[in-house]
């Protein structure tokens, strides 16, 4: 047998969980966990792998970095054509997707919670990872706004609980988008659209004067589809619709006025207007959900209501919980389909490194209770006696039997571990 | 943009765990987890994917079915070598030996316990799967017994936890069969005593008669190295062997007599003695343990002490949870290191399938306790504010906000989803 000795490395962007901090993180999954249950979601599984057509819609223009998997034997066995078929899955909403199509059975609305690491190929950087835990929340077969408003509410719940006190969950409405995009005098989604919120997300970046000169570019020649090409006029209702600002009713007359002449972004108003009305029926203070026009959360993907937790402590670190509508959830399966969703996905890992930022984290590095010393080999009956009648009444107990046979080294151990009370018989 | 319909599919050998299997399964979890704990035990999380050469300490003798993984971008980009770096762990042993070696400053003993699930590529049968779930104690930096009695003893409390009274905790020691193999003249391990450990595997299968003439089976030529060959006095000791039975006592005492002249064997009864000694000491009765001389475990990894649980009342499924004394934890990573470490694992899918067949899991399709109806438009901000309330107390309350706008259609969802409590303004 050759042998070699062997580096105990992990592969890039991948990392353990050492007790200290799995302790703290597993009592945030807990949290998180109650307050979805608490507002109704059951929980799903789903495997780590799935088939790359289900994974990828089998789009040619699929464009991730995906960890494929395929079966080997051994180390030398010649491989090839196995990685072709599945992938480990890069989120759980595809996977809930899939559920959906395969068993349309379930009772709708289906809300369903799932906790669980998913893998992306991105190139490894400090603080970014290839895999990750999502803890998602999802409420398939609803169109209604309430079920939006109720994913809003467990995100503001569920920041509330963790003690996130100062957080916002702010909010949007992809229509209200596609409404601006309808107003200029664009079909939505095409290139210029998309060009048009590129170049709005880099408002803050850039101001307003060199928005305006990229939202009037002109196309070199007539194979460039993606200059915005924006007539003064047009520029115009951009600019007031960036100027929007003031309490979410205020806001939404503002914008009723502006969209009175596009049917989608009157749509977006109304919808708007009903979830702000529900929070305030649901009696969840201004400050910790806010209507926020500059929310897009990607191009492609949702249809309607759109959401992100920020917390403000610690902006830097982005939006933590995020989601919107997607009301084509199955329609990778199912042409016809029209199965509506909205949900939300949490980051746990960025979450988590929120809250050791934030000095949220109890450290806790163990969750021994009593540390039963074990020096006096006469002794050693009465101490396994009391081990068990400790560990009898509930409280966690470690029995000591390690190298250190004094009493001194037996506390030391207790000391290292941060075990709050030593008890021994001797 | 080309699109196909895709099947909602799973890749052979995984499956998917529905709400009505994933809450039940989840309350097991929980209260596995809560005996670890109460032992002492600590959490643990490392990453799905290794290091090729960690997962098979690079051994060209390696043979088990990986699943290989590597980044792939897209559908069409050419790949290959990329998949002879990583790998999905195949348990959660290695992983543990890995952080034990990259972490040398954690306090020992380092007590810790895992749950997550493997994969392997065997090829997929009914009932059998290529992802599973373990759920791993094992207690790092201890050789004292007590570590090895204290698994047991979690074994054993885990299967009460869970509600299955009729369940044993049998152990044995591994050097209680390299014992036996130096009795009858072999050098322990080698590819004979392999052999005959295999033989004596099939005893109640096979019965006496062909175990015997198996054992006297001689090489037809010199390259083959397992023919056992055991002579007439060897073969009567190996029948000695088998027929011990009796009280656990009864066993040692015979197991003293034939083992007194082979210090391996009778190391391997002083093990099993002090484990008997430690259990009666901690109370717990005859029968949910069993000292049982038929326990081998595989043979290359074990040092000492074996154990593994069975359902008496479903022994078709075979063990539940099974482990032992594995002292060369560390080796593949630091070849001088001798760290002793002692654990077993917890086969969730197969003992979560024996309870369901059992009628132990308690059929649950919701965690719903209350589905608060909104069929009538002026009762909805009523409706909104009772889920509050309820939720607010800690119930967890489903509000509808579904398709069906008839008391009589919600009603059939909180039915057919089996909410205990419908609610209702109007």
């Amino acid at each position: 047998m050759s042998k070699m000795t062997i580096k105990p490395e992990l592969p890039g962007g991948f990392r353990d969980y050492l007790p200290q901090d799995m302790i703290p993180r597993q009592k945030m999954l807990d949290t998180i966990r109650s307050v979805f249950e608490r507002f109704g979601f059951d929980p799903l599984q789903t495997p780590t792998i799935e088939r790359l057509d289900v994974l990828t819609g089998n789009n040619e223009f699929f464009n991730m970095h995906l960890f494929r998997t395929g079966v080997v034997r051994g180390l030398n066995e010649p491989h090839g054509s196995q990685f072709n078929e599945t992938a480990v899955r890069f989120d759980l909403t595809v996977p809930l997707s899939r559920v959906i199509a395969a068993n349309s059975n379930l009772p709708k609305p289906f809300k369903r919670y799932q906790v669980g690491t998913v893998c992306r190929g991105e190139k490894p950087q400090a603080g970014r990872f290839r895999e990750f835990t999502q803890f998602d929340a999802d409420i398939v077969g609803s169109s209604s706004i309430l079920a939006d408003t109720e994913i809003i509410l467990i995100m503001c719940e569920s920041m509330k609980a963790l003690g996130f006190e100062n957080s916002t969950t702010r909010f949007n409405s992809r229509k209200i988008l596609n409404g601006l995009a309808q107003l200029v005098g664009f079909d939505s989604p095409d290139e210029r659209t998309k060009e048009v919120f590129r170049i709005l997300d880099k408002l803050e970046k850039i101001g307003w004067n060199e928005v305006k000169e990229k939202l009037q570019r002109q196309p070199k020649n007539s194979s460039e589809t993606d200059a915005p090409n924006l007539n003064n006029a047009s520029v115009d209702m951009v600019k007031e619709f960036l100027n929007i600002k003031g309490t979410s009713n205020e806001t939404l007359a503002q914008l009723r006025e502006l969209f009175k002449s596009s049917p989608l972004g009157s749509d977006g108003v109304d919808e708007l207007s009903e979830i702000v009305e529900n929070l305030m029926t649901m009696d969840i203070p201004e400050g910790r959900w806010k209507l926020d026009l500059s929310i897009a959360r990607g191009l492609d993907y949702y249809t309607g209501p759109v959401f992100e937790t920020v917390l403000n402590d610690a902006p830097e670190i982005g939006s933590v919980f995020g989601g919107g509508r997607y009301d084509g959830l199955v329609s990778r399966f199912q042409e016809d389909a029209n199965i509506p969703a909205t949900g939300a996905s949490l980051g746990v890992d960025r979450l988590f490194a929120a809250m050791k930022k934030l000095d949220k984290v109890h450290d806790q590095k163990t969750t021994v209770e009593v540390l039963v010393a074990n020096f006096e080999p006469k002794a050693q009956e009465e101490s396994i006696k009391l081990a068990a009648t400790l560990r009898r009444v509930g409280i966690n107990t470690e029995l000591y039997y390690g190298s250190d046979t004094s009493l001194t080294g037996q506390l030391r151990h207790a000391v290292k571990k941060e075990v709050p009370f030593l008890a021994f018989i001797g």
